[in-house]
C-alpha cells in the first residue's frame, strides 16, 4: 500500500511551459500550422512529459501482464484455460505477434506472471504471481482488496525497474483467457453503462456463449456490488490481476514521467482505472489503435485520446504498441529535423495553410 | 499516346492464386484468424502484386509531382503562386515534412517539375515541364488533350525509371498552389457530386475565398463540360499537370506490378482517375491516411480502401507515405517471422479467437 500511496502522491501534471515552448518551435517549422496533425501533438506531449524540447527514444519495452481468471468456469470463453500459460510461454520465444512486431521496431518484452494458473512457465517469465488465477467473480469477489493493491504495485515496480534500466518508452499488453469478460465488468462498474452495450462478441463466441458472457458480467456486478467511486474495490471484485497490474503500469509511468502506450481494450480499461485514481496519468499516456470492442470509444472519450492507427487489429498482447512506438519516434525525429520558415525561404504570413 | 495505350494494355489483375496461398500461410500463424487485421490484408495484397509469398522491400521512393495552376488567378488560394516553386526547391533540401519523414524511414524522393511556372528550380528537380502552369480553367480548358496525355505519360515514365532502378515501393505526393481546387473539380466531374459537398475549407481560406473556390469549381465545370466517361477529357479540362502525372504513376505501378501508396486528397483523386482508366490498378494501390477533405471518403469508398493511419495530417507533399511504408514493412516482416500453431504448441481448433 505504501508504494501505491507514494506513487499517487508523486504523480504531477506534465510540464505545460515546456509544451508551450515546443509548440512555438513546431509552429515555426516549414509547414502550415498544425498540418502534421497528431505528429505535432505527440511531440508536444512528450516535451511536457520529459521537460525537454528535443527528445529521443533510446530504449523501448512492452510489459505484458499474464493472469488467469476464475470466471472462465462460467463458460464465458471459447478458449481452453491453459492457453494463458501456453501463450505466456510463447511470448518468451519471439514467435508471437507482439514479439515479432517488437523485433521489427527494436522493442523488448517484459513478460510478467501476475497470476497464471500454472507452475510450468519459462524461467524468462518474471514471477510476480499473486495467486493461481482469480476467484470466480460470479460466485464472489475476484480477489481481496490486498491482492488488488499488491497487483497494482507489481505494475508500478515493473515500470520502476524498467525506467532505472534506461527504458524511456513503455507499451502495455496482456494475456489471460477470460479477460475481456473481467475488463467489461470493470468498465460497466466504472461507467454505469449496461454490459450488453459495452460487450463485443468477438469472433470465437457462439450466440449462447455471448449471452452467457453478458449475463455473467451482470450477475457478477449485481452480486459483488462494486463501489463505482472506489477503483480498488471495483478491480478487486470484478477485475483481474492483469488489469490491476496494467493499472499500476500507467501510474508508475506517470510517476516516472515516461510515456506509456495503451493497446487494446483491456489495457484501455486499466488506463481508465489509473485515470480515475490519478487524473494526471492522461498526460503520460498515448493510445495505439482503436479497439473493435464496442466499449472502447467510451474509454477514449473519457481519456480524451485519439487512436493513431486504423488497422482493425484485435490480437491484443500489446501488438499495436510497436507500430505506435514507430509513429512516436517519427514524430520526434520530424520535429527536430524539419527546416524553419527561414530555412525554407518562406514568409510565414502566407503559410497559414499551404494547401490553398 | 503509345506509352499510355501500352501501359493500359499491360495492366492485369494481381495474382489471386498467390494471395490464396499467402492467406493459408498467414492463417496458420499463432494468432486468431484475421486478428492482425489490415496487417494481414497488406501482406496478402503484396503477395498478389509480386506473385511471391515472401516479400521484402528493398528500395522506397516517393514521387512528388509539382505544377502550377492557372486557376489561382481567380483568387481560390490563400497562398501566393510562387510558393509552388519555393516548396519544389525545398523538397530537394531535406527540410520539408515529407523529406524528413522520408529520411526517418530510409525513403528517397523524386521531385518532378511537371509544370511549375518558374525557370529557377534546383538542378536536382527532374525537369519534365509540360508548360509553365495550366491555363485558367474558369476561362477555358486547363490544358489540351495532348498535354494531359503527355503528363500522364510522364508519371508512367517516372515509375518505369524508378522500377528499373530497383525501387519496389512507391509513394505519391504533390505540390501546387491551387491544386485542391482542380482536384475537387475533377472529383466533382467524375462523380457528379456538387463541389460544395466535396470541397473543404482548409484553414487558410476566409469565408469569402471559400465561396469563391466553390463557385470557381462550379463555373469551370459548367463552362468546360468535361465528359464524365472520358477521364482524359476531365483531367484536361478541369485538372492539373500534377493530377495527370500522379494518375500516370498509379497506372505505371500497376503495369510494373509494384505497390504504390496514395497520400492525401490530390493523390487520392489521381488514383480515382487511374482506376476509371484501368480498374485493376486498385490491386496495386494502398492508402496511408484519411484526408480531412470532405471528398476523401467518396474516393476511398469507390476504391474500396481503408486508411491505415488516423493522424489528422493535412500537409500533403506525400508526407503520409513514409509512415504507411513502415506499416507495410512491419506487415511483411511479421507474416514472415511469426511462429505457426505448431511452433506455439497450440491446437488450432481452439484458436478461433484467442480473446475469449
Amino acid at each position: 500500500m505504501r508504494l501505491l500511496e507514494e506513487t499517487i502522491e508523486r504523480i504531477k501534471p506534465s510540464d505545460r511551459e515546456t509544451m508551450k515552448t515546443a509548440k512555438e518551435k513546431i509552429d515555426n517549422l516549414t509547414k502550415p500550422i498544425g498540418s502534421l496533425g497528431e505528429l505535432e501533438n505527440i511531440a508536444i506531449k512528450i516535451s511536457g512529459i520529459t521537460g525537454r524540447i528535443e527528445n529521443h527514444i533510446y530504449k523501448k519495452n512492452i510489459i505484458i501482464m499474464c493472469a488467469d481468471n476464475g470466471v472462465v468456469e462460467e463458460g464465458v470463453s471459447a478458449c481452453p484455460k491453459d492457453l494463458t500459460a501456453t501463450v505466456t510461454n510463447n511470448f518468451t520465444k519471439n514467435i508471437t505477434g507482439v514479439g515479432v512486431l517488437g523485433a521489427f521496431t527494436n522493442t523488448a518484452l517484459t513478460v510478467v506472471d501476475i497470476g497464471v494458473d500454472s507452475d510450468s512457465l519459462n524461467s524468462s517469465v518474471i514471477n510476480r504471481k499473486i495467486a493461481y488465477g482469480t476467484q470466480n467473480m460470479a460466485m464472489g469477489p475476484a480477489m481481496s482488496r490486498e491482492e488488488a493493491i499488491r497487483a497494482i504495485e507489481v505494475g508500478i515496480e515493473m515500470v520502476d525497474s524498467l525506467v532505472s534500466d534506461g527504458v524511456d518508452l513503455i507499451g502495455t499488453g496482456e494475456m489471460g483467457v477470460g479477460n475481456t469478460t473481467t475488463s467489461i465488468a470493470v468498465l460497466s462498474a466504472l461507467t454505469g453503462i449496461d454490459p450488453s452495450i459495452l460487450c463485443g462478441k468477438g469472433s470465437g463466441l457462439t450466440d449462447i456463449q455471448f449471452e452467457k458472457k453478458k449475463e455473467t458480467i451482470k450477475k457478477s456486478i449485481d452480486l459483488n456490488k462494486p463501489d463505482q467511486e472506489d477503483i480498488i474495490d471495483v478491480i478487486s471484485k470484478v477485475g483481474g490481476f492483469d488489469i490491476a497490474g496494467l493499472c499500476g503500469c500507467f501510474l508508475g509511468a506517470a510517476k516516472n514521467r515516461v510515456p506509456i502506450v495503451i493497446d487494446g481494450i483491456i489495457s484501455s480499461i486499466a488506463a481508465l482505472c489509473a485515470k480515475r485514481i490519478s487524473g494526471d496519468i492522461v498526460d503520460y499516456t498515448f493510445t495505439s489503435h482503436l479497439s473493435a470492442e464496442p466499449g472502447a470509444k467510451y474509454i477514449l472519450d473519457e481519456l480524451g485520446f485519439t487512436a493513431m492507427l486504423n488497422l482493425n487489429m484485435r490480437l491484443g498482447e500489446g501488438s499495436g504498441c510497436p507500430l505506435a512506438f514507430n509513429i512516436i519516434e517519427a514524430s520526434l525525429f520530424t520535429m527536430q529535423n524539419m527546416g524553419t520558415f527561414e530555412d525554407a525561404n518562406i514568409v510565414n504570413d502566407f503559410l497559414v495553410d499551404i494547401r490553398e
